[in-house]
């Protein structure tokens, strides 16, 4: 296995940065915003055309976090300010109820639909908050979404029963989505005030350490609030992609604070989720698998999302330049073949996002229920980002 | 196309008998009854191990109802009734809650893990309840019953809010798998004296009735109350399999109150949703579809799932014994040899339940959390009446 060279990074670089400004955003720019009732459309098919006018808040607000990034860190085109506006505009009117709970999706005027029990549209929301209004220069939006954390945190480990089983027969469980979720919205949300909520992190950091089985090398799905085994096929249920994502967010924690003992545990998880989750016939990352070898019970388990690689693509380039190893960029090399030769599309832009295990897209559209504007752009911006700014006395610099 | 012979309904009949008596039957008398805490394991792998401990009610009330018809219907062996004891004495002592809710599942030994607020598994349960009682002699579970048919009937409308949309966004709508199911329940408990519910039915299929599309030979999963199409993917999703269920309960409930208009539209039901539903490349029935041709969001949409074949296999020899139409000789064939290809597992019985597009089984459990002792059962012993009492003056007799 080949050490990467300046003149691979220079690759890599130029065709993430191809693909990102050229075509992943455009197609948002050009399709998704709704210029009547103010928002976006996140349900577009494969050229953009708008199948489903229901608005999906997880997608609205990742969406404003998206644009409010790319203008605060890559370039501040009005543009790109502008939509972050329609959306925030949008959703502080239409999707933030008195209460402080965030619908999960409306009709295309802004009329509720659904409210869903998790707290995941709220902490989107409040990320896009965030960053809009560091954007935007209100810091009055930044103040908001600093105080509704705390609401944030005890509302999200209520719903998902931490230590306090619903029924007789449940046994405590929790889940790794949430302090993984609570992790990445405090470090968006706090940024560099991070250290002032350093109980939170640790607390986040604790929970996450618990899915980490050493003994196993996977990290699991579900666990007693103990760290220890779930019976059935929740306890047995991996997650490649989110374990993988857990991953990043770890590592650029580590950095941030210095935690060499973080940073080692962000490197195994996501070497051990790409050993376990790759599909060593067909190539690509599973989407769920059973630790013990059942068939998981989830029918798309065997099914290659977009998601999942854009997570690993960028976890592995940050393994590399955090460790220099070889492995590292080898994994990365393999997540990289196999994503570009299956989800883009360089007729409409933006990535398809479903694959069966043989690689064959099963779904045509580019914008759904839970795919939008976030992944994609997300990822790229991500690994272009550490390319350029790639760190000194790192290999083959 | 040929009319079906009377030698080829006995080759059926001998070969649905075998599998049903020799491989389907065994495997869940033999794997599935939990002496130490009672009633069922559901969650059986390919040869019968139990992989996760969890009892899923829905199958429990099921298999219960499955074992208390072939007593009372196939032969009263015994050991049926006595397997069929052992369920409901669960259910019983474990399921039912005071206020007549039924909890969606169990741990083994019994403690509620989770409650539905859908009203499926109490649907189910009635059904064994009465089924049971008629087999058991206990006529005062057969009243029990149908006491709470009316309890039933209200909530199952509550929860889908018919007319009633929760939130100012969401258009009313209504299910198919409402009315469908409380049409089999009225069917089920009320038997004999159906006839003293023909309000309760004359809704159920006026309900199923607004579902059914001439003009676009299509049975949609959702539509307004009014009959009217319902936005987006919902009003656009087609399921082949629910709408064939549906269309064999209409057909009984149209032979046994002499009703050729409900007739007529039980044959096109079928007729019309294995046309659109079957996979013209790959063969088998799709589980999901969009009536437009967009890939519908459901992730499994393409794969190939036992039971809509079950449904299938049933419902084309019903609308042959009906109609005597070759067409519908030749969808049953069709059907049978996919079925029978690609289902069944002569190495330990039962059928593997899941396949994807191209046929390729991608999970290897029997039992799971929505399959059980139901599905093949019924639809062999279904077949298997039918071609034994062949309706006289029908086809090749």
């Amino acid at each position: 296995m080949a050490i990467a060279t300046r003149a691979e990074r220079q690759t890599y670089a130029d065709r993430f940065e191809e693909e990102l400004f050229a075509q992943v955003l455009p197609f948002w720019e050009r399709h998704s915003p709704d210029r009547i009732h103010g928002g976006f459309y996140n349900n577009l098919d494969r050229d953009g055309s708008v199948y489903d006018t229901t608005k999906h808040i997880w997608l609205l607000a990742r969406q404003v976090w998206m644009f409010s990034k790319l203008y605060r860190s890559h370039e501040a085109r009005p543009v790109w300010l502008a939509l972050a506006r329609l959306g925030m505009d949008f959703l502080r009117t239409h999707a933030v109820r008195p209460n402080g709970q965030v619908y999960f999706c409306l009709a295309q005027d802004g009329k509720p639909i659904y409210q869903q029990r998790k707290t995941f549209t709220e902490c989107f929301y409040v990320m896009a908050l965030a960053e809009y209004g560091r954007a935007a220069d209100q810091p009055g939006l930044v103040q908001e979404a600093k105080s509704a954390l705390e609401l944030l945190w005890t509302r999200s480990y209520d719903w998902s029963t931490v230590g306090r089983p619903a029924l007789a027969g449940s046994p405590p469980s929790q889940a790794l989505a949430i302090p993984m979720m609570l992790l990445n919205v405090l470090d968006e949300v706090m940024a560099d005030e991070l250290k002032s909520c350093m109980r939170e992190v640790e607390d986040c950091i604790r929970r996450i350490t618990l899915h980490v089985n050493a003994a196993d090398q996977l990290v699991y799905e579900h666990v007693t609030p103990e760290g220890g085994r779930l019976p059935g096929p929740t306890g047995r249920l991996i997650n490649p992609g989110h374990a993988i994502e857990a991953g990043w967010f770890l590592q650029h924690l580590a950095q941030r604070l210095g935690r060499a003992d973080v940073s080692r545990m962000a490197l195994d998880m996501v070497r051990w989720s790409h050993r376990r989750g790759w599909d060593a016939e067909h190539d690509g990352l599973y989407y769920f698998l059973d630790s013990e070898a059942h068939a998981p019970v989830q029918l798309e388990w065997s099914m290659k999302l977009w998601w999942p690689h854009c997570e690993a693509l960028y976890a592995h380039l940050l393994n590399y330049a955090v460790s220099g190893e070889a492995a590292d960029w080898a994994a990365f090399n393999a997540v990289e073949q196999y994503t570009f030769a299956h989800f883009p599309d360089a007729s409409h832009g933006e990535w398809f996002g479903y694959l069966d295990r043989e690689g064959r897209r099963t779904h045509r559209f580019k914008g759904g229920p839970y795919k939008g504007c976030f992944h994609v752009p997300r990822a790229l911006w991500l690994c272009l980002r550490l390319l350029k700014q790639w760190p000194a006395g790192r290999p083959a610099p």
